[in-house]
């Protein structure tokens, strides 16, 4: 397929003329633009293609965005696939389908993004792991291309989002171990600049600040997302100079290596170091039992479906009282990992 | 984007007589020649879209179809995502891109794989769940689409496959079983009409038949490939008239399930009875450690991205030593769950 530029350079005619004789301006004359349509054709020349495709919602696909790699992915994924489900469930009322666009952790997102925009296959995008600045937003707005973000960014251009509730996580972690009599307790977050880190520490510490507790640069761990990451926090939590006593694990993979490094070292969670995460389908295999947080990640793809198709006019009517932007509640389950600090058991 | 059908209706034209007017033949009056090239601009007519992109590789995208929905990936997903990382490292030395076609466990393959061939961003396509009939190959070769299946299938359309050696996993297993001295095994094989299932079971039917031995009915268990599957399979295996001593399990997913089922009735794997299946991310936290069959996931993308594009006229060149059909070794790795069968034990 052939763009306007080609078809101007094939005939050796101004893109102006090209696109006047195109859209049937009458100040071509007929012979130029019976040229430019025969040649149009023969060439294959789409006009706008991706741009047309998606404004008119002509390709039938929603693309959700996720990060792939060894390092992220090497262990599978207990997260996307049920999200994917509930969206899945969405676009099937419309007759949409859902591709996953897997974007390599070797590759640049945006340059990424760009290229997907480009090729034109999506009605409108989902995507994941939004950074705290993150240039993809500001793109897909220019573009006009609907999307929905998982996740905030301080690039804010009006998009709706969903975004897990790691304020109320911290809260209500932090309450509770403080409660508890912990007055050390490390935190963890993600790799890179994904907002939620900012979101999660910056609560985090606030909610100790108003106890009078600091939340100490050593006892920030920040770690890729798997079991491999969660065993690293645990040497590098063991050789703190300050051994905190509890330590929040933002990320469902970290759980499963902590233990291991815990175990390894002799601690047990719950009696040595209060442990919260989150739940994973193998969370409920460490023993002894891990407080997480849950969330039904069905619901989840569901509500992102839902609020997507709610800013595209085709499919909008179905969709109105849905909010545009929304925080996801995530629920409690105190489990046997999380249990008074050592100091004031005596 | 119309095809020849719509233009031809919407000029009240045959589509013969369109056809010839597109292809400039010179049996058309020059009239209609110029009506049918107007109406062709303005409705965005597109030659074949679907099978030139496909055709030229225009598109820039690889297609893996999988099989998604609760029963199946309620609980994530321990396989593809690692087979992702060992395509798209292939693909990335092309600059194409990976999607990952996400086909409802609700909707019919077929017709899920004949909406993506018509909407036609893909220059090729990775099948997997690969039935033991299945029309898709028909459909993909008739449209002259460059794939391959990950699976054999009794439908043979001379594509190139990569098919995990389940003839080898059951052959040694068995071999192992018998030597062990268990002579009542059972088997499990996926719910559906997945190929490996019939490959699978074949075999070890054949193996026990040169030891004298039968694979009874009531000990081949259909289940589906999670972890629930698995506690069912448990349920079944002890209400069996003659319960079996030793059981293999063709998905990683069943063991945990399995463990846990047998565990609440009392029986040891290793000791009770003995278990081989593959490995998972997470086989490693059973106890006692399992038995089983690895293989590199991401060495199996990269094998699957270099046959299919060896099939693909761009980029043959790179990939002319590929063989185009290959079982994909499995290692065993023996573990504590395949010990002696009690009876022999005395």
């Amino acid at each position: 397929m052939k763009g306007i530029r080609q078809l101007a350079e094939h005939l050796d005619i101004s893109i102006g003329t090209v696109s006047r004789a195109l859209n049937g301006k009458p100040d071509v004359n007929e012979e130029t633009r019976k040229r430019v349509l025969e040649a149009a054709m023969s060439l294959g020349y789409v006009a706008n293609q991706s741009g047309r495709a998606l404004r008119k919602g002509s390709t039938g696909v929603i693309g959700f965005m996720i990060q792939t790699g060894q390092a992220i992915t090497g262990h599978g994924d207990t997260f996307f696939m049920s999200v994917f489900d509930g969206v899945q469930s969405v676009l099937a009322r419309h007759k949409l389908d859902l591709v996953a666009l897997l974007c390599s952790s070797e590759e640049d997102p945006l340059d990424y993004l760009k290229r997907v925009v480009a090729r034109g296959f999506a009605d409108g995008i989902i995507l994941s792991a939004t950074q705290r600045h993150d240039p993809r937003l500001e793109m897909l707005a220019k573009r006009k291309v609907p999307f929905i973000t998982l996740g905030r960014s301080l690039t804010d251009v009006g998009q709706p989002w969903i975004d897990l509730d790691f304020e109320g996580m911290a809260e209500t972690s932090i309450e509770r171990l403080v409660a508890r009599g912990h007055r050390r307790i490390a935190v963890t977050r993600p790799h890179d600049d994904i907002n939620l880190g900012y979101v999660f520490v910056d609560r985090c510490r606030e909610v100790l600040a108003r106890h009078g507790l600091e939340l100490a640069e050593e006892h920030i761990f920040r770690s890729l997302p798997n079991e491999a990451g969660g065993y690293r926090i645990a040497r590098d939590l063991l050789a703190c100079e300050q051994r905190p006593t509890a330590i929040l694990l933002i990320n469902e993979a970290l759980a499963t290596g902590l233990y291991r490094g815990l175990n390894e070292a002799g601690l047990q969670p719950g009696r040595d170091i209060a442990v919260i995460g989150r739940r994973s389908p193998h969370s409920h295999f460490l023993s002894p039992r891990l407080s997480v947080y849950d969330l039904s990640l069905r619901d989840l793809g569901i509500a992102l479906g839902e609020t997507l198709l709610a800013t595209m006019p085709a499919y909008a009517g179905s969709y109105a009282e849905r909010p545009a932007r929304m925080l996801w509640p995530m629920t409690f389950a105190p489990g046997e990992s999380d249990g008074e600090a050592p100091a004031d058991r005596g």
